[in-house]
């Protein structure tokens, strides 16, 4: 029942914790079951809704690529400030548009008003990396933030990692004026990048 | 698989914790997709859901505000009794309205039935601050609840910080029935104010 | 990065927390934002949806209840077994029934059909009684599970006080099939009669 | 406020945590509420769910048993590194389906289209347990990143057991080409077999 150390503000630990209930919470799925009278016409409907699946594997992905940077952030910081809080606060609350942005994808993916839907998602990831880059260029100016035996290299390595993910989201975004496809693309691309590129 | 200590009730981390999972959870976006046609009309679609857009970021970042200040209270809390179990869980019932009341805030917003939206909202904002503010005088008159080292300059610090959140809702909600909209600013203030205020 | 101590079931804290996880997803208010044209047909569609307000408060403050009485059960377990996972799984799974009860007992509750809502409430909770105090029993006639310092006082306030729960449910869920309302009132009774009951 | 140990990668801890609250959100049950106008209307109309009810009684344990192995798996874990945490995030991503395909063969369980809802929960199932069978093949093939003490009959129990669950599902969606109620009956096998296996 005791709480042993006083601690004047909220832990990394905390803050990690909360941020993690809050991503679990945006990578659910909101598919609609459809409602048809034969088993081939059901086969049919079920087809129709790739751009759903597509737009959800995307989504749950990049979401995924993102906890994990914030995890790993979080294993560097020492303790956190006002500043910090804010700017993670940003973060999430972009992070938490993301159903809405991927429902909306999904539902013009293939109808002409495609390049809308991709627009309005890759701005909302390009907007999340703003925030993230922006809580990791603030802890690199904060030394005092970190834990002492942090490893350059891995910050260096962080670094360039991060700014290659952004120009991914801002690439995808602007080129999805001109197509939608393309910047779905692009995501995948990303995803595959992200996948191999965590070091062990 | 052992549980080390014995402890007779709730520990302050386990309740910190569960109240964590359910802020997560009110903090979650609802907005429907717009059905339309063509791109111009996705654009206007997406446009009109304004209200919608910022009655979500208002919720977002109060609940985020209560959240960083619910933590900081747990902070100095050593152990727990049954009348702070019970004043938490009034806290989080009123605060789990959040997501039902910022919808009818937003489906209100701009049409002529506002000042009942933003009334229902402000009050909701005004109880959840009620209960707030009765778990921090309850605490500050159970000193055996509190660490002994708590810094009695922090505690007056806290309460000034807690006050002056409580009379913003209370005005909002007044001012709510003269004009939505003054409201609304008021609530945008009072998160200016709260990302500035913490100290680090 | 690395896991200290080998252990080959579930701890009793893990346990804690994805109970914990699924309790505070269950008490999410689910009301829909009345669709009206003026402020005084919005007061009268909010007031309309008094049956909603209630039955989240009851299903709230209950599951409330259920939560404090799981952790502080939880406090007294030293290591789970296979029989502890099977039980307080089925538990979870008729709390997590709770939302759909809710909606459908505040759907009726000023209908013709009242009763049949107020009924299929009652027995959930009554089955999630069954389970909790199963739990109650298997635990204590497995004291190996239990923690060697375990004062029996303690056990025998729980079980008194878990059983009269159980008695409340099963009242409530008999007496809704003359009247609902007397159904309610017992629900609030018992909620009453929790806050007030536990220990310091 | 601090963190004591810096680790490079997200630890088995974090990772278990944050696979527990996506777990926690997937098991939600998702009925609509029946509306109709007389009580005896009600009872028919609720007895006329008994498709969503089964489906939702088989997603929650099967996804309890999951959760279960899963833990189990994890105490066997003494570090994380990419591969793990890019099978992990799959598995997590195939898991979050399970609602949408769980309300997909409820609505189609009793109408002539129920082997294509059946086909499609049983290939998701089957996809969730290839990644659970591939960390689990990925981990022994790297003792590296397992506990030194880890005993192999337990190994060989749970490599055991968890190819007997994974047969469990090929056949379950096999069979539900030829009759869904086939495979639901598995389903139910094997979550009865679930239940028995656990070593305490």
């Amino acid at each position: 029942m005791s709480n042993p150390h006083h601690e004047k503000l909220i832990t990394p630990e905390r803050l990690a914790f909360f941020s993690d209930a809050v991503i679990a919470i945006t990578i659910t799925l909101d598919i609609k079951v459809p409602k048809v009278e034969t088993a081939s016409a059901l086969i049919s409907a079920l087809a129709g809704q790739w751009t759903n699946y597509l737009s959800f594997v995307i989504s749950f992905l990049i979401t995924g690529v993102a906890w994990m940077n914030h995890h790993r952030m979080f294993t560097y910081i020492r303790k956190t400030n006002n500043t910090l809080l804010v700017l993670n606060t940003l973060f999430l609350m972009w992070l938490a548009l993301i159903p809405f942005v991927t429902g909306l994808m999904a539902e013009y993916l293939a109808k002409p008003a495609a390049s809308v839907g991709a627009f309005v998602y890759g701005m909302t990831l390009t907007i999340v990396g703003v925030f993230f880059n922006l809580i990791w260029i603030y802890l690199s100016r904060n030394p005092g933030l970190l834990l002492p035996k942090v490893d350059m290299r891995e910050i260096r390595f962080m670094k360039r990692q991060y700014s290659i993910g952004f120009i991914f989201y801002v690439l995808a975004t602007a080129l999805s004026l001109l197509n939608a496809s393309i910047s779905v693309g692009l995501y995948i691309l990303l995803i595959i990048y992200s996948a191999f590129s965590f070091k062990d």
